[in-house]
């Protein structure tokens, strides 16, 4: 279906997105392309797009908050979001294991998305153009906020090469909860916001709204 | 150093250091040991503590926010906190690759925690006393609030199984902070908002306080 791939932009996605493909044996490059993949900032897509003449290619962007309407003026146009992060290597092996939510104008378009996931090594899931926005303030929170914890506990004291074993075991055990408030111990929290408001203040609400949320979605 | 272990409580931490300790040579049991391991919930140390008559064993704790001083009326006394949740499996390679927090009354205390440390297979650090109640909040960070994160991020659509790889993904990147808060891309961040409102209202301060520390955190 898809034999010759134009990836514009050579930033952390677009990188590994050139590399897998033509690891993949496809034909990477501008002549001809059955598809354009843009893999630029997302504040550029729409110009980039415009830029474009419509034609028998398909076009899809990688961003995650952009929706299909950016890509005018092309009507055979599709979304691919990775959810996953990438670093400036441009290795492939970072989609390895990975999901991606596929967007498309419409049935065949979604088709070439999951065909293209699907090279890419990553495992295809539909998103609605309007769900777009939640999905990913989703995605930020796993992901972005998780960066967010980690700095706040080095900053409380916790050895930072000790966070990797313990975040990665929370995830390996499910994301059971475990601690004060699954035991519902308030003395420890109390304690712990306590501490926080004497010596981190600018860490207290961070705590207690994270305490409140844990109770909710418990 | 220790030859004798008496592990008391057999909750998720205590099930996994008895098959430890005993796997690797020592003998767990209540026959005059060298070392009794109280691994009990932090409401019952000080009871548990109180019940056993000092002699020349040691006693420690594994509790992250209970400080040495429930361990009276002994004195030579330490505790020694994995950094790691446990399942109920009893599985000792739950140990494997974590750190543990130790904490002792004087230096001779100190080493036994340490030689303990490194029976169980855990990397050990210094913890005063002192900083405990703010380093256990970190922990909670860390451990706790990450399931919160995961918990969050299925509310507003991501799949469960997709979450997975984003999360060692961004763990295995060395924490590096990517999305529209690095960027300064406050048009998304403000889209995220305005979404979680409308569909998740519940969510709604939790996602702008985590923005909010993430800029300060940055």
């Amino acid at each position: 279906m898809i034999d010759r791939v134009h990836v514009i932009g050579s930033g952390r996605v677009g990188l590994a997105a050139g590399a897998r493909l033509s690891e993949r044996g496809i034909s990477v490059g501008d002549d001809d392309p059955d598809l354009v993949l843009l893999c630029v900032p997302d504040t550029a897509i729409s110009d980039v797009s415009a830029s474009l003449t419509p034609g028998r290619a398909w076009v899809g962007h990688v961003s995650g908050a952009t929706p299909l309407a950016a890509l005018e003026p092309h009507e055979r146009r599709f979304s691919l979001h990775p959810l996953q992060t990438f670093d400036r290597s441009g290795n492939p092996a970072q989609f390895d294991g990975a999901w991606a939510a596929i967007t498309g104008e419409n049935g065949e378009a979604l088709a070439v998305a999951r065909d293209l996931a699907e090279r890419l090594g990553l495992q295809a899931f539909e998103l609605a153009d309007g769900d777009r926005t939640l999905y990913h303030a989703g995605a930020v929170f796993a992901s972005n906020y998780l960066v967010t914890l980690q700095r706040a506990a080095v900053r409380l004291g916790v050895p930072a090469e000790g966070l990797v074993p313990l975040m990665r075991g929370t995830i390996e055990h499910g994301f059971d909860l475990t601690g004060p408030i699954a035991r519902g111990d308030w003395a420890t929290v109390e304690a712990h916001k306590d501490a926080i408001r004497a010596e981190r203040p600018e860490l207290e609400r961070l705590y207690e709204t994270l305490a409140e949320a844990t109770v909710v979605l418990a």
